[in-house]
């Protein structure tokens, strides 16, 4: 299988350049002195999360004539808005197939980017974006299980290779894996001597198992539906795993508990507002030190797409 | 009255460059889009506000001998804890004078960066600092009322003149007004087409009345005191005085439930923590579009120090 290179995601950066935030690290000088720690705020693109890196990689690197039939793609998620977000800036069409159970304000953000939104019971929502792909000969756009994709999210990983060459640690979240994949491939060519942990939540721990296991091992949707950190509750395809495998050290899981308190420490010392997805690397590194290798410390702050009442409710927990 | 000049605030760009965050501009895809606006998240400064950007500068511009006596300052905010910060990173004591009674969290996080909090009755505050620059042989560092502050967060203008070119409106908070003094220095000489509007509290719009006066107006302090806008309750010098009557093109005020609303749609659509200062030029963007240029549009938020109690009700009032 061909795995992506450091040559894409540098092509993917040339990409992106002027449509996605170049993120500063931002030093932490309440963090461990031992492990100093940087965080990487991916939730202040524009749609809030690094998906936008993918997404735009993904609709630029199609030639002008396919691009204008239009894009489409399933997702209740981040990657939706990506997707609508991206489309409105190459002025192509864009249909995102959600369940028509999407909280309603999932549903509103993506049609104010001015995409398609087609609501399906949710079994069907893949095949109905293959029927949409059919029926106007557009484009799918995966979430993840793409080589633009994964190109597209490794712009991070260039991005701190760049800005900390001597990094020691970078932690990300794992779910279908195209974020660590793409991240783990910049940093082992930049920083070959950077260790590179994926973090899942432990109610959602079913690439660390298929890591141990050497294969993909499914857990179902319902037993990974349980975390509360709603963006990471897919599972990796046989293309990220390979991925996975190649450039990941290590991955370590944490509780529900420890996701919310690191919400809380995100908005209060870092002054980020992060979702439940973006804070659980921040979990490990406050939890899990005894798992992970000492020193110098990259955090990625995936996503800041919060309700306003779980922010509200995390931060009054501890107070 | 010499004013400082952009050729100062290139210095002083020189001077902190690896001491601050090189903050990026944040597109808001939410706003209203005859406005374009750009958030300026200064609240991302390792300290939390834009004040380490002064506080550096004027450490960097000391000569060493004069610079390893040590530094004084008197502050209970964010430029406590600047300074403290600034000083560290020199390996120089610094003294900070604080009302006796700080919030225990503040006198807290000044310590924690090594200064040496000095307690005194309110009334002393600033002849205590006296006396410790008489006693110590130490320096002085003024929380705005200096030219190496002023070219030191005039370095935010700089930043917003490179990135952003074609700008035509910045907002951000009057205070001191060392920071708008130095921003509308640097944003008139990069971007001379560009508007510069301060921001103020109704409730300390002080500036707002020197400035019709043609001189500065007294306002007591248990006046500007009123404001949840913490950090907006000090009047001009003579210094800045003479620079935003230079520089600035209005000023306009808000209320402090608008300042309360801003500071959620900066949580919630801005993924960012900002304190009530730090919302107040949000505040004047979303509810003062009638006395204010029509365009591309950069907003400072200035910090991020709330207490997580505050942030937490701001963000269920309108939920």
């Amino acid at each position: 299988m061909d795995l992506v290179t450091i040559d894409d995601i540098r092509t993917a950066a040339e990409r992106i350049r002027d449509a996605v935030v170049r993120t500063p690290l931002l030093p932490c000088p309440w963090a461990d002195p031992e492990r100093p720690l940087w965080l990487k705020p991916e939730s202040l693109q524009p749609i809030g999360a690094f998906k936008l890196r993918g997404a735009h990689n993904a609709l630029a690197a199609l030639d002008d004539k396919t691009r204008a039939r239009g894009v489409v793609t399933y997702s209740s998620g981040n990657h939706a808005q990506a997707v609508a977000y991206a489309a409105r800036e190459f002025g192509v069409p864009a249909h995102i197939v959600m369940p028509d159970v999407t909280p309603q304000v999932k549903v509103d953000n993506t049609r104010a980017y001015g995409a398609e939104v087609v609501l399906v019971p949710i079994g069907e929502r893949e095949s109905a974006a293959y029927e949409l792909v059919e029926k106007l000969g557009a484009v799918l756009v995966p979430p993840f299980d793409h080589p633009d994709i994964i190109a597209g999210q490794g712009t991070i990983g260039l991005e701190i290779g760049t800005d900390l060459p001597d990094v020691e640690l970078v932690l990300m979240p794992v779910s279908g894996g195209g974020l660590a994949s793409g991240i783990g491939t910049a940093v082992k060519a930049l920083c070959p001597n950077a260790a590179v942990f994926g973090v899942e939540p432990e109610l959602a721990a079913d690439a660390a198992e298929s890591l141990r296991a050497g294969s993909l091992v499914d857990w179902p949707i319902e037993r990974r539906a349980r975390t509360i950190a709603d963006g990471l509750r897919s599972q990796p395809s046989e293309l990220t795993f390979a991925h996975l495998r190649s450039v990941l050290d290590g991955i370590v899981a944490v509780g529900e508990d420890e996701i919310r308190a690191a919400m809380a420490v995100l908005a209060t010392k870092g002054r980020l507002v992060a979702e439940p997805s973006g804070a659980v690397p921040l979990a490990a590194y406050l939890n899990r030190a005894d798992e992970l290798p000492r020193g110098r410390t990259v955090v990625v702050v995936s996503g800041g797409n919060v309700e306003r009442t779980l922010l509200a409710d995390v931060l009054r927990r501890d107070s």
